[in-house]
């Protein structure tokens, strides 16, 4: 069992919703965060901000700014990771920075509060 | 250790703290997140949309609405989880759908920025 | 690889940013959160609730108040979880009770959506 975490742009919401329920993916959480990845950096003022140059490190203000996102969380059994993440990756990638990434994390269980049934059974099904 | 995660009816926030602190969880973080279960779709018009009718994949629009929730992050020793689950549940189980889930992931280590301290000893007691 | 989560003053969250971009950690993800450690709670009023006085549940109310936190999460080699777990340390301890907590988990994957990519490849480098 894991938790499929991606990080994606706000615009991207409802296509991935769609798509995922699409792909038989019907449970979901989301979140509004604010995040930023490598590509948002200018490598050569980080490098610079690292020798300790003070105008670098002062210019880098900007690039650390983080962008608002959307955080989509999705457990599922393990066989059913790879469906997510393809299913993620084709409705939010469009070549450019800023696409966002996800994250799998390792699952113990899943608890339906409704009827205390726990494990793979309260999950989507591969 | 774990991390335990609910997703719960955004009205039972107070009695669901309150059911914690006397079962002797002291620590834990909170959300605002959209969320749906299982529950929310009607599994007929998905059945449809899966084979490609359009009018279906239209209709679903709806069931695909995310419903404002409460997330609690509560991270424990192995011996508590039972206990954190037990009590979510029953504050939060009202026979309904939309009574939420919870989700236990693998924690590896947690640390007191205050101390330094680290592992078992910064969490709530068994 | 793991997913390190701290929960940090919100006043803080400018020299957090800027401390892990200059120890090498682009990548990062912040919420607002609300949180409560141990410290907040007054424990000879917990102690009397749990043997049942209504009177210290009743003052226990104060005490289980949320407080606006943010969270932020990184996800980075085994490598770098020390160098990320000492740079939160010193950039958000101040000594008093509410200075947050660092939460390791275990993460399994991480995929760049741009490209594809997976892996470390994807995280800082250590």
């Amino acid at each position: 069992m894991k938790e499929v975490i991606a990080i994606v742009r706000m615009n991207r919401m409802n296509q991935t919703k769609k798509a995922l329920v699409e792909a038989g993916i019907t449970s979901m959480t989301a979140k509004e965060v604010l995040g930023r990845g490598k590509g948002i950096v200018d490598f050569s003022l980080l490098k610079g901000a690292e020798k300790g140059f003070e105008e670098a490190i002062t210019q880098l203000g900007d690039s650390s700014r983080l962008i608002p996102k959307r955080m989509i969380s999705i457990v599922v059994p393990d066989g059913l990771v790879e469906k997510v993440v393809s299913t993620l990756i084709r409705v939010n990638r469009t070549g450019k920075s800023g696409d966002g990434r996800i994250f799998v994390l390792q699952a113990k269980d899943s608890i339906r509060i409704r009827t205390g049934e726990r494990g793979e059974a309260v999950l989507d099904e591969v």
